[in-house]
């Protein structure tokens, strides 16, 4: 994990503990907490189209911000709950959709994301 | 933003010019994937119980820290469209939280989770 | 409650009970499964534009009405594990709709749906 | 489908006419409306454990009553607008599910839950 996803998994660690909130905490609540905060981000673009979602004011533009802030949180939280690097896990991912999806074959199709 | 999700900010840029996909990827679109990521996650969680989810077989972990791979895959990218630091987002939100939920008040208690 | 959502609820009561699946089915489990549902709603529309989303091939709309139909058995069986009559519900929700966004205000606008 | 979910089906589509508010609701746009409206489900049980949510007090059962209204609607309005029958979907999906989990081998078991 890099030093600033670890500096904040140590300090949202204290902050739990400070509170006595790890009983709150299982894996399967993080979790839960995680999915609640993607909804508040989709939440600002659900009735936005895909040009006015490219070209979002700066208060709008902030709220995401805030919202994706949650998210990252809630994921770090998990994550280290359960001993994995995030971006251990990302680059891995990363690599296994370069073989997925083949630059010859996936070009410029929407196809492949329909493949289900 | 960190040097790891920097690299993986550009990895990702690369691999959608690559494929000719940033015409899939408007912030509306990569929020929603997000969420579905995020579901997929929650999945794993659904029917265990906060014990079970606290103790997983390796073969789960692999598959959730998968599924947490995917979710951060898009936070980036959404991030990354947005010209948003997700880190500096995070250690805002954070502090804003110290606030929020002050250690004398909030200890033990999950009424203050509950205070919508 | 409708004969049909009715009907449905007895049937996914029994349909549990012949599993030995209520230890499963807390309405927060059956709340999570709701979202991942509802999720995998959401995967089929994600890369699509609203265009393409108000013109799908049958097959997609198949997949879609499948989907539908998981998230009305979870809240059929969320609803009814809390004894909460869904329709009443959406009914009273809808009429203070009309009181949150009356006509002469509301009309064009997406900025009421961006009020929070 | 069934009246109840009939002349909810034909308010709704009154309710978006009289505020000109169709040209927000493209399938895509009323799938990531559900999902937000799920994840507000959700975040009512996201700290409590499976028996705190069989046992909720009167205030919090109303307010996740408005949630899973807010759900219906959006799946009636999503089902509506794609020419699906959610009753009738349901049904299916419950055959389905009835050939897809035996009782002899689904009986008291979560790996059912768990093959994906």
């Amino acid at each position: 994990m890099t030093d600033s996803l670890h500096d904040l998994a140590l300090q949202l660690d204290q902050f739990a503990k400070d509170r006595d909130w790890q009983q709150f905490h299982s894996p399967k609540n993080l979790a839960s907490a995680l999915v609640v905060e993607a909804g508040e981000l989709l939440e600002h673009f659900q009735w936005l189209t895909d040009e006015q979602s490219r070209a979002l004011v700066p208060e709008k533009r902030e709220a995401v911000a805030a919202e994706a802030a949650d998210v990252l949180l809630y994921l770090i939280q998990l994550t280290s709950a359960l001993g994995i690097d995030p971006i251990e896990a990302a680059q891995a991912k990363l690599k296994l959709n370069e073989l997925k999806y083949p630059v010859d074959r996936a070009r410029g199709s929407s196809k492949k994301y329909d493949e289900l």
